[in-house]
């Protein structure tokens, strides 16, 4: 059902990063990788971000005490279970896969980060970890970025991979990442789970700040299902290997970054659970950010309007209605104008007079769709990207544990 | 697919109060009722509130201007089209209803309170209703109630009444309320259309007073998607015909006011778009109250929550990740106790070391089921009752208007 979502173009590898995936078991299906190894060679910087969720996994935990203590040399990731809501024994499973780990690989515990994603409230099975991470590491290799992809999805239908070079002052950088997610997708401060690497030469505070940055426009702009996550996390990676320094600001650099980080984001948009199309709500001439935030996410999250996506109907009154309720300020209607791709609803907050059915409807039958809401009232933008709301969902998310 | 909402009890006529319902032509199926025509008895007080959507509909502006200087005389509710995101033009044409009826019934146009619902964005055919008026007119009698309530129903199943009497002072006084809805339903403030009336002697400044006190314990608790509508309203009248003054307080019949509101309100989320659970969402030891009701709303919002409801799945990992994710302030996950029904789920904000699968799944098994949770930060309660999500409400909703 993915929508727009194709096979990723060549993958380049990043020099200083190494990765292996496997089936350990705690996926039922032998033939689905459930656990991926993800090795930074010495010398890299790290930066990370984590759900905002107060019931965070145990992982996150222990993975944002790592980081702050030492730059990490592996990370690794287990799909089909969370570890959330797992209490004590959590907390004490998310360690031990840390400490099996540092002993498979000739570390310190304290150099592996450790992340989970998919069922809450069930034990991590830590035994099937540690019994297949000998040969994950034995399979490190820099090209398996593809299976590292496959070994983190959960209900996704399609890996999530995008890479990049970019030329700066003549020598060429590469720019490699993944992202899984399809459901409980609403990213506060962080995605479900991103890696993004790449081999310029960034120190570890200008990383964190040009990932809160990338984050900020990709990441915390899409949402699903307005459930923000117990295990979000992104983390970004520079292993210095391609010897060029981009910490003093590269312009180029920055906007392949962003654009790495926006393709990833928008890839988990366009494989959200249920997914028939892609839509694009962007807000223009808010009073501020915040504004142009809770508008677009407060069209995003109505089910009315997602369902009427769903069917290919304009029924735009369903949009009038989402801004009428948003959680913004002082919205004055008489200033609004609203745009289905390029097709005017509203101008000034009445129906525009041009407007025909047939117009609304041609648009609506695309699969991939632009919500534009003028509110002239300042000088603020911001775009959110979502799915519509189907059968499909409902299916997906009713048996997901059955 | 209703829940729990059983055939009406006997409906008790309220002196001065006079109603009659039929099919105008504003909905294409000849056997639906579409235009409701209520009389209130000269004399009597009248309260109201309305949509806080700021794309209010036209006869929601209009309602406003006329109560605010008359004393209405009669209440005239279409269904099928909601006169909303009409312009100008919707404007004139709920102005023009008012002056239809009261040529019709020999009274002021401010003397009368226009209410729509049904499709936003369709021009009214006025035409229609004023071509029924004068035989609603002849048809008005006190017994007209289940009329009524099934003239103003759109994708509701059911009609929604309520009757209740009450002795104060050794005298009675009846209550006897309708209300619809069933989708696009989180309503600030009232609801999608509520009328309630009773022949006690209220003066107006209380009665407005006593309607606020209800609705807020009553119809801004109740959510089936989270989309507050354009065309929300309740009213309130007190006939006085049976001689009883209960404007100084009474509370036995504040106490049967807010029963008939809340059975109001409960009748809309048990005939909820797709309904196959009523679901109550009790948050004790809030530090606020619109902590305590934030963090209902955020439960009875989430799309995974709901679909977990649907399947009849204890995934409590999704009640938690809601909880984790609310906007309330200092939200400390330590002190919180999560049931569902009476079974425990989360003690301390660990998982209850005596929960079990088959626990759960006894509860989540029920049609009605209440998610409890206990704070323990402050003294403040709060309420929400929401549905579940099923296949059925996107069909509904995708098939709208085909």
């Amino acid at each position: 059902m993915a929508v727009g979502l194709t096979s990723p173009d060549t993958i380049q590898a990043v020099p200083g990063i190494r990765l292996a995936a496997a089936h350990c078991g705690i996926k039922a299906d032998p033939e689905k990788l459930d656990l991926v190894l993800i090795e930074i060679a010495q010398g890299s910087s790290c930066a990370a971000v984590f759900t905002r969720n107060r019931f965070c996994a145990a992982p996150v935990t222990v993975a944002r005490e790592h980081i702050s203590q030492q730059t990490p040399r592996f990370l690794i990731i287990n799909s089909g279970n969370a570890n959330a809501g797992t209490g004590e024994q959590g907390m004490t499973n998310a360690r031990q896969t840390c400490v099996d780990v540092a002993k498979a690989c000739d570390v310190d515990d304290i150099q592996v980060l450790p992340f989970s994603t998919g069922v809450i409230g069930a034990e991590l099975e830590v035994t099937k970890i540690e019994a297949a991470l000998p040969s994950l590491y034995a399979g490190l290799s820099q090209d398996n970025w593809l299976s590292a992809a496959e070994g983190i999805m959960t209900t996704d239908t399609l890996p999530k991979l995008c890479s990049r070079t970019v030329e700066v002052n003549g020598e060429s950088i590469t720019i490699t990442g993944i992202s899984k997610g399809s459901g409980m997708i609403k990213p506060d401060m962080a995605t479900m789970l991103s890696y993004v690497t790449t081999d310029a030469v960034i120190e570890k505070n200008r990383l964190q700040q040009l990932l809160q940055d990338a984050v900020d426009q990709s990441f915390n702009n899409i949402t699903i299902d307005g459930d923000t996550s117990t295990n979000d996390a992104c983390v970004l990676v520079a292993t210095g290997q391609s010897g060029v320094d981009v910490g003093n600001g590269s312009p180029e650099f920055e906007k392949t970054l962003n654009e790495v980080f926006v393709a990833l984001a928008q890839a988990i948009v366009r494989d959200g659970e249920g997914a028939t199309k892609f839509i694009e709500i962007e807000i223009n001439g808010a009073s501020s950010q915040s504004d142009a935030k809770e508008l677009g996410y407060t069209i995003a999250h109505s089910p009315l309007v997602k369902t009427a996506f769903f069917a290919s109907d304009p029924n735009w009154g369903r949009i009038l209605a989402a801004i009428g309720r948003a959680p913004v300020e002082a919205l004055d209607v008489v200033t609004i104008d609203l745009y289905l791709d390029d097709v005017c609803l509203l101008k000034n907050g009445l129906p525009d007079t041009n407007y025909s059915e047939g117009k609304g409807q041609a648009v609506m039958n695309q699969t991939e769709i632009k919500i534009r809401v003028e509110l002239n009232q300042g000088v603020f933008s911001n775009t959110v990207w979502t799915t519509d709301l189907s059968y499909d969902y409902v299916k997906i998310n009713a048996e997901y544990r059955s």
